[in-house]
Order: structure tokens, then C-alpha cells, then sequence
């Protein structure tokens, strides 16, 4: 894989965390912050934010109840469930999960906890950089999926300058770049990328960060994406989902970005592969 | 998973092993045992073996051939030729790959290296358990799949008597099991099962060595095996072939068999899984 991309890549296995991805960091961080304040917390999310809080409601005693729209993946439905969660179904864009949800909390006392755009949640995402920082000495660059922008963000300020910031995003979702190379933030696209987890649009604090830090932003196809999921599960034998591989793709369709020792974040796993027609 | 059991698991995953499987210990073992001596080498295996001695004849500087079936697994053809092995296709059964290979020897200078039924073999395998072994303390298990027998035999050997050795097999490829049982070993049944890796019989060194330190053998179902893959794909998030599946399916079908606290051989994650309809 080095050879194939040009770079020398050290990978940080997010897919191998609790949940199945580095949402769990976030969560959990958020949830503790307010122990013992509340014991209702409420989200919307597409899957992997939703387990992720349902996960550390439990940790701490409380319930998660999860807006979900209702196109997605089954597998993220039933590990949402498998966590606790009380689920609600909504349509698929933003405008249909912020809809219920202020519906829902209207219904009871909950405490929001947002999936991106939130200083706790961005803190928490950023341990995963902080912890391969550590790991891996003298790294050049930090490669990350954007979507909401948590892992991002936090990814930046956990590398504060130290190391080059470079996000991947899909061309079907490319507010992050657009928002980024025009320097206003610009909203998210029609919600049609096969990288469930990078529909939603940037954050406003996760905006100005990358903005702050000079985190770039490199494009991936849906092709692209496609492939480089099953190149990632055939050469680490590892099963990552398409919003992770958003990266390795982004990183083969513009060849030279990636460059001297590259920290990869793998952001999560939870997609199930069937077996082949072999 | 531990809860679905009824015990507590600990993994090692040989599917993050070099070459995707535990393969590549017994294989380097073997080859490093003549180095200088040496410099073809030959085999037959249906994969994992195959791309194992190509592995380690590339780190010595040697060549690697292969005789492998001809309804091999394409990724698993795919895998030797990467690793550099030279193939030459034949039959799926056992008379088959030796035929091919008595002939093949004829013409030229080749050290033959067996998959399984080989000291250097087994003493290269039993590293995995030995490893295992130290880095989890009071085992009182150890589970592995059992084909040839070299991963089985090997675990035996570095277990001394101290751990529980349970192999799993496939109920269509059952001659460990009743070999063990009857106490003569017995032919390997046709190559029908899914479990690639586990089609052949067990060998004689094995066979006495199984024997020597009481291990027994757990069954498993075709239907098992195929859900047990698909269990710890969605629960690991790692790729993990049916052949190594094989162990979770056989604790399933025999409830109350795995107790307490259990060492389980991830044998290897060569298998291509692909998008679900999803």
C-alpha cells in the first residue's frame, strides 16, 4: 500500500473502536462532561454517533434517544439498538432530522448532544489524533475523513501546526473543500455519497478551525471510494466502511498529495460485506 | 460475543499476520532451517501455505513453486502470485496435488516444503500459541482449527499440557475428529467443505502429537461456519476467513464446550468479502 500511494502510511484503527468508529471518543467525553447534570441525552445521526452516545449513556447511566433517518444502513440501526438506543425514524436530509428532533425534545427533558459541532465532541475526536501523534514519531502529515468535521477539527488542534492537516472528502459532498477554498461556509450537498457517514455539512466551529490550522482538503469519486473500500479490506483484511476509505481513495486520485510519513485515520467499520460470488 | 458463548474470549488474530494467515510462521521456520542448503523450494497448498513459503523464500532469496488446485480461490491465487510464487495448477484432491508435485520435482532441483505434516512446520506454527500463551495469563482453553494439523499440533506442543486444546473442524471434513476418536487415523473425507483451508487430512506427526496431549475435537455445520464468519465480521470488524470461523461456529453448535477462560486462533482473513445488496 506504501508503494501504491508513495508514502509511507501508519494507520490509526478507529473501525477496531469501541462501536466501531471514533465517534465513541466524542460521545463519551460529552456524556462525562455533563454527569450527574443530566440523564437524558438526545442526537441525530446516520449511525456511528448514535451508537457512539448510546454507548456511553450507558456507560454513565443514562438513556440515548437517536433521530435517525430512515434510509439508513440497517446494520447501523441494529448496532444503534444492540447499544440501547431509543430510535426515531426522520427523512434523509438535515432539515428532516432537526425537524424531529426539536419535536422530540419538545416531549421531554433532554440534554442535545450535537454529532459534530460541539467543543466536547470536537475535544474528544481529537484524542485519536493526539493518541497516533504519540504512537508514531515525526509524522508529516495527518489524513482524515470530513463530513460534520469533528474528527477534523479536533485532528487539527490536536496537531496544533505540528503536522499538515488534510481532510478527504467525496466530490458528492464537497462543501468542506468548496467552504474552505472560498473562505465562507457553504451549505452541505443533496445527501447522495455512498460515504453515509459525510453527508452532513461542515460545522461552523469545526469551519473556523480548519481555517485556523490551514487544513486542506483533497477530493475522492464515488469509484474511487468503491475501490479503495475493497482494496483496504483485501490488504489489511480489516473491514472499513466507504467513509473511511474516503481517504486511501482521495489519496490515489491525486497522486503526489500524500507525501513522507503519513499518519491515516480509519474512522470506523461498521459496514457489512457479504461473501463474494466466489 | 463473550455473552453468546458463555465464556471469555481472547483472540489472536494470524489474519493481521504477514501473508494473512499463521501460515507465514511454519513456512519461514522451515525455510530458514536450510538456508544455504537451498534455493528452490516447492509445495502444495491450496493458499495460504502456497503464499506463506513464498513470503519466506523471498526473504532468503530464494524461489517458491506452488502446486495448487485448480478451484482454488481466485484471491487466494491472486495473493501467491504477489508474494512471488511460480503456479502450477492441478486436480482438487489430495492424489492430484501430489502427483503434480512428484512430477514437478522431477524436473529440477527443489526442496519440498509439506503444509503440515513437518517438524519445522509444526515448531513454526506453535509459535502462535506460544505467543498467545504469554501475553494472556491462566488460559484454560485453546481453540484453533484443525485441517493438516500444524497449527493444532504446533499450539499442543507450546500448551505442554498446561491449557485445554480444543480443535474445531468442519462436520464434512471430520477425519481429525474421528481419527482421534478410533485412535488410527483415518483418510480425509472429498474436499467439500467451505472451509478452504481445512480439506485436507490430518497428518501423521499431527495425528500422534494430538493424540499424545489429549486434544479434542469440536464439529461444526456448513450453515454454522458460513453465519460464524458473517458474526465476526459484523462484531470484529476484521476480516476473518471461514476456515478460521470454523472455531466460533463449533463453540456455538456445542454449547458449554468453550468454559472459562479461552484462547482462540483467528487462523487467517484470506477470503474477498464484497458490498452488501445494502
Amino acid at each position: 500500500m506504501n508503494r501504491l500511494v508513495g508514502a509511507e502510511l501508519f494507520f490509526k484503527c478507529e473501525n477496531l473502536q469501541k462501536t466501531g468508529a471514533f465517534k465513541a471518543r466524542g460521545a463519551l467525553n460529552a456524556v462525562l462532561r455533563c454527569e450527574g447534570e443530566h440523564s437524558n441525552f438526545i442526537t441525530h445521526s446516520s449511525g456511528n454517533h448514535g451508537a457512539a452516545l448510546a454507548w456511553a449513556a450507558g456507560i454513565a447511566g443514562s438513556t440515548a434517544t437517536v433521530i435517525v433517518p430512515k434510509d439508513a444502513l440497517p446494520e447501523k440501526l441494529e448496532s444503534m439498538r444492540r447499544y440501547g438506543a431509543r430510535l426515531k425514524l426522520c427523512g434523509s436530509t438535515l432539515q428532516d432530522r432537526e425537524g424531529v428532533l426539536e419535536q422530540t425534545r419538545c416531549e421531554g427533558e433532554f440534554k442535545e448532544i450535537p454529532p459534530y459541532d460541539h467543543f466536547d465532541i470536537v475535544a474528544g475526536q481529537g484524542t485519536c489524533a493526539w493518541e497516533l501523534l504519540g504512537q508514531v514519531e515525526n509524522l508529516n502529515q495527518l489524513w482524515m475523513p470530513v463530513g460534520g468535521g469533528g474528527l477534523a477539527a479536533g485532528s487539527a488542534i490536536a496537531g496544533d501546526g505540528r503536522v499538515e492537516i488534510v481532510c478527504a472528502e467525496p466530490e458528492l459532498a464537497r462543501d468542506a473543500h468548496d467552504s474552505l477554498r472560498s473562505g465562507s461556509r457553504l451549505p452541505p450537498y443533496p445527501p447522495r455519497t455512498m460515504a453515509d457517514g459525510l453527508r452532513t455539512g461542515l460545522g461552523e466551529v469545526n469551519f473556523q478551525t480548519l481555517r485556523h490550522f490551514g487544513a486542506s482538503v483533497a477530493l475522492a469519486t464515488e469509484q474511487g471510494i468503491s475501490d479503495a473500500t475493497l482494496l483496504l479490506w483485501s490488504c489489511l483484511n480489516m473491514i472499513v466502511e466507504p467513509s473511511s476509505a474516503v481517504v486511501l481513495a482521495a489519496m490515489l486520485e491525486n497522486p503526489g498529495r500524500a507525501a513522507g510519513r503519513v499518519g491515516v485515520i480509519l474512522s470506523g467499520g461498521n459496514v457489512l460485506p457479504q461473501f463474494g460470488a466466489g
